[in-house]
């Protein structure tokens, strides 16, 4: 994989722990079907870190975690209000509508992937009351951090989410990379998540360690109940769940969940200072997490792919932009080296 | 986990090979998706295993294997006959239904979980011609080898795929213990799947060794067309899957899935002959596989309890029955602990 | 038509009420949607009709009705317990799968299409308590009169709902018939639907004079709610919703519904009389509503069809069993013509 | 119903010919469920009527006729690309999800409510090629005439179809008020229907004298032989299904749909006309078919109100905008006093 720059935090091997975590359960026989003893001190885990009676659920996608968090929370008949690009809209090929038996995804206008409090009122506004012939409302969705690697702070959150509820509404997150945002804004994973009024929460794993495994998050336990049943339906409760579980733990257990993002974001921070002050090069948003948005000249890439760093098109920004995420996973001296290529080449080999 | 007496080959651990294969595709950063080395070299271990250029998708649990596998050959106005004790009925809690979007699971009588000839022919005789107001006759489910641990041999699959595929139905083999099915037959796995007819079929893993991943196979470009699509869609297509393919490797590597099999098989066979021959124990069933179904006295259920063998009830049977699934992970010293205790004790103790 | 005999209440055509209902709210411009202020007097009709506050919604056909009430109470995950026969089992398409989302149609066993108390208990002790994995206790759903033309009494109704409430379920009735049922009972719609326990209710026209609207009904605000909005998302409220609701006021309007009921059940009995005493003849339930199921040999079936009386096979009684339904629109003369096709020809000319 | 000013043709009462024509089908008993003689003739009107065999399927609503069309060609894990404004998007509650299982609204920029090429050309070629955690394009649907009252000529529904065609899609047509666009065009109904590259169309009927029956129409054997099926499944498929079909037959009988089209787009032009003249009054958009879109100034709205000519308002257009609608059914006098209205008041009593 030496030809990509940092193509995406998906892309990272397992954290080390999350190996020995699964071989730590891997002990003799125990009871299927989540009824082992390590789903069971999940639980606990999870309330602890949550300062909250949590409910935490093991699946092994994130886009089937979001799916199984929006259609406990969501009827066939409701919208939910979100980016238009968020994960849920561009990349999980219809998981939303499957799992809710069709509730439709209705973007936001929105800055920077941060949806405002402004076009959250006006749909809410437009849409009450709403006759027989249109479709509920029913949550808002937010990413956080957002596809675009912004931030939403505890208060922005709680702003959004009280409006959300003041018109009967749920609200989930898409924490795919919750915990960038959290080692970001120096918060509890409690003030970014019900403290500031999330119902459901795809805490991310994927991208922090796990190789297998994500945790759908409530703290009610109706909703928790919802999410139960579905999760067997859905085929995501695996008859071997203590493998799945084991995997959370490990992130959870000492913090390794946030020490991991905490060097993604560092690692991202450095190059995005980097960017700043070289020619050819412009970041087209601040650094907030692990992720750096930028446009690089022909020539910048040219330099960067001959020297094994090819960085990924991000189309969605314009021509020339590109998109780096960064990963506890990647070396510093990686990082280093990347950084150095972005210097302008001696005169005479510039181009 | 020393109370219970082979509960169930889903309560075991890990094949260490599947370990390993993990540990051994976990290096840097890879593709996401399946676009993974390993994941295309899945495909041609799979098709070298069926002798046939074979399409395979690791997905995490068996139901999502069956879901998967049926709904992409099922339509949701379609019957699905199968055996009223089978998997899908009695313990997805309506997954099937979900991912086809209401398909019919309707019970066949049948013989020790066997769908016979006469009883398939009967209903789909009875069915046609279908009026408009029907559902209409779609697919039919094998299990193989049956959740009474029966075996259908090969011809005689071929002779119910025969008369399926005659009606216009497709056919599915939920095989979660399908490599038991091939080592107690001596066939090989092309003699039990595409050579007999068999469209689709769920090759389970989780019993044999894995921790998180099953195979679904199917031999038709079309019917894997639909299933890569269903496969993103409900949220079973891992960002990661480099990590479940590896199971399946582990165990496809060597004919490790076969000799993991053999062992299970082996060691219900010695504890199928020692209730034959015991007072106070019966077999409901002839071992076939690696299940033992059996009856045991109350006298006898108490003397294993006191020894830590907690057998399982099997009430489908009757009262008084037990289940026993022998796996790979289990150890001979304690099979034979087992045996010895089915023996009535010396005089003076029996009750 | 004069080919067959009393084929279906279904084939009759329309009371000449409803025709003059249509045209008398066919004047000038109207609000849509069920705005409209016949569809408001509706309501009312209904309330008195129940002797409670109802809550009714007209819909095109039987099976839109079963499925929209049934989907107001069950989801998805759940079984919905009802006869082997029963018309959403047997005649309906897998409508009910598709409005609830995947729920289940468990047949239990049953006398003459009638459900019995013993095998609801069976069933649902069985169930208790449910795991995980399987699909969960939800709805029981009765028909009443049954497809076999069977009674239940009020009591006998409030037997099964209140065991089936006491579990946690549901309780709908495929009414169909059930003016039918109302008219040979002689007791109130009230008694035969909410004193009895029963949830929602397919109120049938269609058989009893409508030309393209039935009423589902139900007293409980909540399952109202949930009506109004799948009614719309199904594609079942018109937006001349006036022309459904007339129907359903033609038949209400002084106990047009009832007068139609009598007579069908009175044609019924006349003609089961007749068969009871004759040769070549066998009634095979006593009739109770307007349904007369019987064998009849050949030779009577050839004389019946020579005479344009061409009888309806009911092959789910055995070989030459037959199937009658009498409707308000059939005439007292072709009644008695046939009833006197059933007297043995005369010496000579018997078969 | 005075108070109001020409607020849909969806308030029009029915066609007197409608009306006879289901009295003209009430003769006697008739075979159930589509079997009926008026259905079967049904299929050769419209076949007749399009100038190519076609497969005809009454429905009660319109969003029953977009929801078993688009459902018959759009896979649940589909886009459909449609007008923001498109009464698919805006006013059938889900409808569309709900029978596609799942599948997306993809509203396309457009000019008036029309698709334009470039637009459609974009989003296919951006979503080409289309990853697996992608949704599938899937369908095309125009509305003919559209939500604004603006028409498409054939050769433009014929290049929007190529370029879908092209894509691999189908193309769906809402025709509520097809009929007023044929009107308007003086092309034939198959000019603007297969001949262009319309696979599904949602025949209007219901805002052209109907009282409960739309028509499906498909002319690929295909497609309706899976309209079929979900018809039924839908519960869309009457028992007494000749008095829906008798509805379709009596509008389309001697071209009564034609002359009724054009009678509102008569109205509706006349209206137009004398708009455009008036101080205070303003046309927003040309008056195409049977809909006129327009500013009134409050002093002429008040004028209106006080002589029972409540305009409907039309948000979407601005502020003190307001939609007509013409139908056959209005009076012509009526038209003209609602015109002399418009005039400025004498001096003196202007606002």
């Amino acid at each position: 994989m030496t030809r990509y720059a940092f193509p995406s935090d998906n892309w990272a091997p397992a954290d080390p722990a999350v190996l020995e975590a699964i071989s730590a359960v891997d002990e003799g026989f125990e009871k299927p079907y989540g009824q082992d003893a390590p789903s069971a001190k999940l639980q606990d885990m999870f309330s602890d870190l949550f300062e909250k009676k949590s409910f935490v659920f093991p699946v092994p996608t994130g886009t089937a975690a979001n799916a199984l968090a929006l259609a406990s929370i969501t009827p066939g008949y409701g919208e939910i209000y979100c980016h238009a690009y968020s994960h849920i809209v561009t990349a999980e090929a219809g998981a939303i509508e499957f799992y809710t038996g069709g509730a439709r995804l209705v973007p936001l206008a929105a800055d920077r992937g941060r949806i405002d409090v402004v076009a959250l009122r006006e749909i809410l506004a437009k849409k009450v009351p709403r006759g027989i012939n249109a479709m509920q409302p029913a949550t808002l969705s937010l990413t956080v951090p957002t596809e675009n690697g912004a931030l939403y702070r505890p208060e922005e959150i709680a702003e959004l989410a009280s409006i959300a509820h003041g018109a009967g509404l749920m609200v989930h997150a898409d924490g795919a990379r919750f915990a960038n945002a959290v080692a970001a804004l120096g918060c509890s994973p409690a003030d970014l998540s019900h403290r500031a009024g999330i119902d459901t929460l795809a805490f991310g794993c994927m991208k922090n360690g796990a190789i297998g495994a994500e945790a759908v998050v409530t703290f009610d336990p109706v909703i928790a109940g919802r999410m139960a049943v579905l999760q067997k339906r859905a085929g995501l409760l695996s008859s071997k769940q203590r493998y799945f579980s084991a995997q959370l733990m490990a992130l959870v257990q000492d913090g390794r969940w946030l020490e991991n993002a905490l060097l993604g974001n560092a690692r991202a921070d450095r190059i995005g200072a980097a960017i700043a002050g070289k020619p050819d090069c412009q970041l087209l948003v601040p650094v907030e997490t692990n992720q750096v948005f930028c446009k690089f000249a022909p020539s910048v890439v040219s330099r960067l792919k001959e020297a094994g760093f090819e960085p990924s098109r991000w189309s969605a920004l314009g021509p020339d932009s590109y998109r780096l995420v960064l990963s506890f996973a990647d070396s510093d001296t990686r990082v280093q080296q990347f950084i150095d290529l972005l210097n302008p080449a001696p005169a005479g080999r510039n181009m």
